[in-house]
C-alpha cells in the first residue's frame, strides 16, 4: 500500500482541479492580454478563479490578489518591496518576524541584514508559538513590517493572527502573514484579522505547483519584485499562467468551502489523532509543541533514540512518505530549526518525524502506517547506540 | 477556420509535451526534495529535462541553468542581481541595453534609474538592430552589465550576439541576452557567443506557461531574486514545479533539435513569406525593419491608413488571431515602441500588425488568412479618414 503522509511538503493535485486546468494547455492557450478570441477565451475561467481566491480568504472587492509563482515569491515580494519602499527609499530600518518562519522568510531577512537592515526574530515558547504582546514590545519607531506565519509548516501550530493584526493596526505598521500552511486547514479571514499582506502556494492545498498568491490590502502598494509588462495591474509582470491560475482558484474553492474545512477538522483530524495516539503509545515519544492549537492534519513527533532520517528510510521501504520537517531543508540533513527553537536537547534534535495528512488520506492507509511505524521504531531502537545507552529507555516494552 | 498567428505572444503546448507533463499532477506528485519515493520518483524525468535544456542552448556541464517562472523572472534576476552585487555592494553604476528590449528589461532598468543607476539605451538603426561597435563605444569604467536581446519580439530581427559577446568578453563585462524569441527559431549557442546570462520562457516554444530558465555561465554568481529554500542550488528558492520543468525540457528538445530548426527555417519560413508577400502586394504596405536577418516565423507589417487594432478586430471576427506587437503592451493601446524606435512618422505608428507563425501553422490557414486580410484592408481603407486624405493612396487598386 502506498501512503503519502507528507502533505505539508506538497499535495496531489485534486483530479477535479487537473480537469479544470486541462483545456488551457492545448486548446484555450492564448495569452489573456491579447486582443483576440484565443486570448479572450481564457477570461471567464480566470474571473471565476479570482472570485474563488477572494472568497477563500474573505478579501474585500477593493483589495488586490496578485498571482505569483509560489509562496516563496509572495514572501520575497513583500519583504523586498518593503525594503525598497520603506528602507532604501524611506526612513524605516527594522523588520519583526519569528524564529520559526519558513526559509522563504528567514533567508530574505538574513539577506536584508547583510544590507544593514535590523531584524528581530521573536522567540517561540515551549508550545511553538508566540503572543501578540511580544510583537507589541518589539515594535520600534523605525519598524517597517511585521511578518508572522499563520501556521507553522513543521508543527502545524497556529499563531494568534487576529491579535497580532490588531497590535499592528493600532501601531500603524503593515502586517504580513505567510498563510501557506493555513489555507484549507483552518478558516483564513484577512479582514477579520487586519492582515495587510498574505502569502499562499496552490500546491499546499491540492492545486498545481508553480503558482501562488499574494493578497494586498486596499491602500497598500509595493514596488514589484518582477518588473515588466502590465500584468496583474503592473504589480507582477510575466505572461499569466492561465492553467495554473484556474487550477489554483478551483483548488482554493474546494479546500476552503465550509464543508471542506469541516471535513478537515473532523475526519482528517480524527485520522491524524489516531495515528498520533498510536505512536504516543510507544514510550518516550512526544508531540513537539503539544497537542493544542494545531492544524488538523499535522503532527511532529519526537521518538527518542531514533534518527528522523532512519525512520524515513524504513518507512520509505514500505512505501510510506513522511518528512523530518520542511522539505526545503531535506537536502542538507540539518537539525530541524523548529526543534532547535524549542530548545530540545541535542539528542532529541534529530528525532523529529512529521506526518501530514490530507483529505485524500484513508483509514486503511493510517492503519497500515501505524503498523509499519511501530515495527520501524522497534527495529531502530534495537540498533540505536544512543537509545541503548540512555537510562530512560524501555526496550523491554517494545 | 481558426488561425492562430500570434505565436510570439504565446504558443499552444505541444500535445506531446502535455502528455509528458500529465503524470506529475496527480500521480508522481511528490516534492523532489523529499527523502521518499514520492519525491525521488520525479528525479529521472527532471534530469532528462535538464539535459534537454543544456543541449538546447549548448551550455557546458559546469554552467548552471536555473528554472524560473518565466523570462520576466529570469530578466529581473539578472538585472537586480547585478544591481545588488555590483552597484549597491560594489563600485559599478552603469548598465547598457537597447531601446527595443521587452518591458521585462526596460521596466527593470527604469526602476534602477529611480535608484540612481545610469542606463544607456542604445538606439537601433532603420533595420531595427544595432551593432557591436555601439556596445563597445558605450562601455564605461563603471559598466556592470550589457543586456541585449537575441531576437526582437515584434520584428523578429536578430541581433549580432556573437559580436556583442566578443566585445563584452574583451572588456570583461558580463553579457546578458534575452533569448525568449530566439529559442526554437534560430540556433542558440551560449558558448560560441560568450554569453554570461541567458533568459528564456517555455511558453514561447510550445512548452507550458509559468516556467522559464536562466542560464548562468560557470564562475558567475548572482544574489537570488527569490531567497528561501535550497532549491536550484540556492540560486532560486521555491518548490520545484516538476510538471512544468519536465514540459519545458521536452519542449526545448522538440524545438531545438536539428530537424526542428531546419523545419522552422524552411517550411515555417515559406508560409511566413507567402503571407508576407501576399500582403506586400497591397499598396503602401511595408515590412518594418526590412526582410533580412529575421526569425523565420515573424513579420511586422505596416499598412498605411489602417489602424492595427482595427485590423485585429476584423481578423478576430474571422477567427484569426494576431497582434499589434507585444502582448504585454496590448492592454494599453499605446503606439508600438519598436515602431517608435524606427522613427516611423506618427501616422504609421499605429499601423503595425504582427503575424507570428509556428510549426503548427498550416498552408490552408495561411491561404484563408491572406483572403481575410485583403478584405479587411480594403474595408478599413475605404472607411479610413487618414487613408482617404493621403495623396499617396491607391484605393482603386484595392
Ligand atoms: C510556511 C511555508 N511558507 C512558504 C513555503 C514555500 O512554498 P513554495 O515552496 O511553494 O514557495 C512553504 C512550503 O515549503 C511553507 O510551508
Ligand atoms: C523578448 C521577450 N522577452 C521577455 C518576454 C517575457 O516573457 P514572459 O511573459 O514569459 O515572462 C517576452 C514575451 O512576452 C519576450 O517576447
Amino acid at each position: 500500500m502506498e501512503v503519502y503522509l507528507d502533505n505539508n511538503a506538497t499535495t496531489m493535485v485534486d483530479p477535479e482541479v487537473f480537469k479544470a486546468m486541462e483545456p488551457f494547455f492545448c486548446t484555450i492557450y492564448g495569452n489573456p492580454n491579447s486582443l483576440h478570441k484565443f486570448g479572450a477565451g481564457t477570461h471567464p475561467k480566470m474571473v471565476e478563479a479570482l472570485n474563488y481566491l477572494y472568497e477563500g480568504i474573505n478579501a474585500a472587492d477593493e483589495d488586490d490578489i496578485i498571482i505569483t509563482a509560489n509562496a516563496t515569491e509572495s514572501n520575497n515580494t513583500v519583504i523586498k518591496g518593503v525594503w525598497v519602499d520603506k528602507i532604501l527609499n524611506g526612513n524605516k530600518n527594522h523588520i519583526i518576524t519569528s524564529e520559526v518562519e519558513h526559509p522563504s522568510i528567514t533567508a530574505v531577512c538574513k539577506f536584508l541584514e547583510t544590507q544593514g537592515v535590523s531584524v528581530t526574530y521573536l522567540t517561540v515558547n515551549e508550545e511553538g508559538i508566540l503572543d501578540a504582546q511580544q510583537v507589541k514590545d518589539a515594535i520600534r519607531e523605525d519598524t517597517a513590517l511585521v511578518s508572522i506565519m499563520w501556521a507553522n509548516n513543521e508543527t502545524g501550530k497556529i499563531f494568534p493572527i487576529a491579535e497580532i493584526g490588531a497590535v499592528c493596526k493600532e501601531a500603524g505598521i503593515p502586517f504580513h502573514t505567510d498563510a501557506t500552511q493555513a489555507i484549507g486547514k483552518v478558516p483564513v479571514n484577512v479582514q477579520a484579522c487586519n492582515v495587510t499582506y498574505l502569502s499562499f502556494s496552490a500546491h499546499k492545498f491540492h492545486g498545481p505547483k508553480g503558482v501562488g498568491g499574494l493578497y494586498v490590502q486596499k491602500g497598500y502598494e509595493l514596488t514589484p519584485l518582477l518588473h515588466g509588462g502590465e500584468q496583474m495591474g503592473g504589480h507582477r509582470a510575466g505572461t499569466v499562467d492561465v492553467a495554473s491560475m484556474v487550477g489554483m482558484g478551483l483548488a482554493m474553492h474546494l479546500a476552503t468551502k465550509p464543508e471542506a474545512l469541516e471535513f478537515e477538522n473532523t475526519e482528517v483530524k480524527r485520522l491524524r489523532d489516531k495515528l498520533e495516539d498510536a505512536i504516543l503509545e510507544l514510550p518516550e515519544t512526544v508531540v513537539i509543541g503539544g497537542k493544542d492549537n494545531r492544524t488538523p492534519n499535522t503532527t511532529l513527533i519526537s521518538i527518542r533514540g531514533v534518527e528522523g532520517e532512519s525512520m524515513l528510510w524504513d518507512m520509505n521501504q514500505k512505501t510510506i512518505g513522511a518528512s523530518t520537517g520542511s522539505a526545503c531543508a531535506s537536502e542538507d540533513l540539518e537539525a530541524n530549526p523548529v526543534m532547535n527553537a524549542f530548545g530540545s536537547d541535542s539528542e532529541l534534535a534529530h528525532t523529529g518525524v512529521r506526518f501530514s495528512l490530507s483529505r485524500f488520506t484513508t483509514e486503511e492507509q493510517i492503519d497500515y502506517a501505524i503498523e509499519v511505524i511501530k515495527n520501524a521504531v522497534k527495529r531502530l531502537r534495537t540498533i540505536s547506540s544512543s537509545y541503548a545507552y540512555t537510562p530512560k529507555h524501555h526496550v523491554s516494552e517494545l
